[in-house]
């Protein structure tokens, strides 16, 4: 098959009234993309164009398209009309497997082989989801981030029978669009980001659950401490950076014996020779001939414009 | 002891020469402090102004105190010149538990016993660095998070010597200084904000040595995913406002089974009533009186205006 070239999709389906499904649309509206949307029942369309709407009101402060505007949005309850004719589709249906592989069965027969379908499951593998679609190579996962319209992330993987060339689409085209898409290397619960988040998440619960802090000493913690640089620094790069000149080699070499100590339930791998060096290898790819001191001053200049923006804000 | 009142609080003492210690030192100077700097050997002074200078350049661009000026420093490798005269300790030690035994132990007969000292210690508690210290009820745990200087939150703890009053003492002056301090419940090691960064990063390890991701992976996922969002709001409120008007309690009804999913190989604890009452209320007081469609578009405007502070910066 022959998938598309990235500047032939004028046109986009978003299935879903939801949340993720009106955040998609008022994300492909502001980029200059026509969209149909598919909601389920024509009764969603109030709660839905209001989701739209107020998605809009940011997405014009981050920039439109020249051609933007949310006069290219079609609304249809009827499944046929809204794959007619379109060249990309993203499914944000509600999260229910049944529900999906029926919806991949219909999809697999109405929509022409060569167009990809997105699914935006946080739940579900696509090898789960494409089981009963007759056209599964161009079938993939594209897991956005909440709210979906302004995080950039958006996680692509393939299930068993996709394609890698669809995958590959898939990245291409999320990044034509705008976002900042991952291809994930292995199907695997959760994906990255929210695996990452989901084990802060439970560490916080084990933490109420103790006694130990409350909710708001838990956000207070967050947003004062790592979060402002973690939006300027992964985890990896912060710990690579903090290290100075030795970098993520000094961090295991020398505080690896802290993995066993019980900072948090969970339980850190063994630090083998091979997993030290895929760390330290990936830090220093990810620096590249950028010395640390730069990496630092670069890090505290953003770290302070977040924090001049949102001191602006408040 | 009657401690002393805030605004008497002219000169400081910043004990250790490493990143923390001159991070602390510029911090302190940038509000208009007077500091006398320890460093173990007059020889580290080059290496710690360079950080002092560092640190200085961020501490400009989030605005110098009216007095603030890097004239008012002073250095010494004499401890008992270090701590004369001084109206409030922060101590920045190696993280060498005798090491620091000892130096509670100077510090505790060489200062009035009405001026507070607090730790900067990641590693230990303060109930096991003040065992040898003759004047434990004046002594906290003060814990920054790298880089100090930027960075707004302490973590501010006692040890099972350690009074009431100087652990509210060592959060006032936090605050009067400008930092965003945080008693904790309870000592536990990791504290609140490490105990959270230290779940996500033994995932992380997880992840990597699983061959899921690369550290690049992972950093692509936090920045571009988690962290904008986590910068304006915590996990928990996070949690709370984009379930909409159900709030956290819908997140926990709802979404309660995925506890039992394999997101993440940490285990979350039981949700019992109990557990589920202290989320559920804890964000309830945190949203007051404001709906969430106002918490979530304050949440979007925030987020926005963040990614559009690191676009500029790029």
């Amino acid at each position: 098959m022959e998938l598309l070239k990235l500047s032939e999709v004028k046109t986009i389906s978003s299935i879903g009234g939801g949340p993720i499904g009106g955040g998609w649309t008022a994300f492909f509206l502001s980029k200059g993309f026509n969209v149909v949307s598919y909601l389920h029942d024509k009764n969603e369309e109030d709660v839905f164009m209001k989701i739209v709407n107020t998605a809009w009101k940011s997405l014009e402060k981050l920039g439109l398209a020249e051609n933007a505007s949310l006069k290219n949005l079609h609304i249809t309850s009827e499944l046929e009309k809204a794959l007619n004719g379109v060249h990309f589709v993203q499914e944000s249906a509600p999260e229910n497997l049944e529900l999906k592989q029926d919806l991949y069965s219909k999809m697999g027969r109405l929509l022409p082989n060569n167009i990809i379908i997105s699914s935006s499951t946080s739940g579900f593998m696509m090898s789960e989801i494409q089981t009963r679609c007759s056209t599964p190579e161009r079938t993939v996962i594209g897991h956005p981030f909440n709210p979906p319209y302004i995080l950039p992330l958006v996680e692509v993987v393939g299930g068993k029978k996709t394609s890698k060339s669809a995958v590959q689409w898939a990245f291409d085209f999320f990044k034509f669009s705008g976002k900042e898409p991952l291809i994930l290397k292995k199907e695997v619960p959760g994906f990255v980001a929210t695996r990452l988040q989901e084990a802060l998440w439970r560490e916080a619960l084990h933490m109420v659950d103790n006694g130990e802090a409350t909710p708001l000493d838990i956000d207070k913690a967050l947003i004062n401490g790592p979060a402002p640089r973690m939006v300027v620094q992964g985890q990896c790069m912060a710990f690579h950076v903090a290290c100075g000149e030795g970098g993520m080699a000094t961090n295991l070499d020398q505080f690896g014996p802290a993995l066993k100590w019980p900072w948090t339930r969970l339980q850190a791998p063994e630090l083998t020779t091979e997993l030290r060096d895929k760390m330290v290898n990936g830090c220093n790819e990810m620096a590249g001939d950028t010395n640390f001191e730069i990496l630092a001053s670069k890090r505290d200049e953003a770290i302070v414009s977040v924090l001049n923006a949102l001191k602006k804000k408040s």
